[in-house]
């Protein structure tokens, strides 16, 4: 299974994405709007300047209690950002996600972001080829 | 892979958990100081009330904005817990996670919560025993 498969596999809705500048309060308020773990931070759309996760959010809130959500999005975000690429197995990107500890990855390709995977978008999409394998080797045994 | 192995895969301190009294700053203070994803809501440490998440926290905040931080944390966890054994498969484990839409489990044992598992320990676990099971695999082609 590769990373294309996963993104064919999502809703084809676009990546939800927010401004460096925008404020802590209305990232709360997309991620909470669209049940997001994590959205993109991107000037035009395209390019990735980071990522700013729930995690971001409530780490913030337990250091600094509820003056950080005025703070802007690029103070918090993470930016350095490991990304993946369309061709790249779906072991690799567990593997770094794992060694990494984050649960977002998004999809590049020629320096434009293609997708952004989850964690468990990986896991739908791994058990979804177990079931279609188990399937198959069923209909064999059953020699159909 | 069972749930006894992933539990046995993860540093054993203990789970931690909350009162279903305690307000929601508080659960955020704890979520950020251990840097977990949820917290158990228990009044004895060892019967799950419910759970608490990152998600919770942030969903609240984007609905009713930062006075929800005063509310009770019963008030806002998710009571209808799925739980699961010590016995039960990472395959059964993921799957469930998946449909539920969800990432953490309390493994319970007579009545009682023995641990935490996270979707991101689970594959954690697996990616540790694929490459066991690699090492071994080359190890026979070497002969030795």
């Amino acid at each position: 299974m590769i990373v294309q498969q996963i993104l064919s596999m999502k809703p084809q809705t676009g990546t939800v994405t927010i401004a460096p500048s925008a404020t802590l309060n209305e990232a709360v308020e997309i991620l909470s709007a669209h049940r997001i773990g994590a959205v993109v931070v991107s000037v035009d759309g395209r390019t990735v300047a980071g990522i700013l996760s729930e995690r971001d959010v409530v780490r913030e809130l337990g250091k600094y209690g509820t003056s950080c959500l005025t703070k802007k999005v690029d103070q918090v975000m993470t930016s350095k950002i490991v990304s993946c690429g369309r061709s790249e197995t779906a072991l690799d990107v567990l593997q770094t996600m794992t060694d990494g500890r984050f649960r977002h990855m998004p999809v590049i390709e020629g320096g434009q972001m293609i997708g952004l995977i989850s964690i468990g978008d990986v896991v739908k999409a791994r058990l979804a080829e177990l079931a279609a394998e188990k399937d198959a080797l069923e209909g064999m045994i059953k020699g159909y």
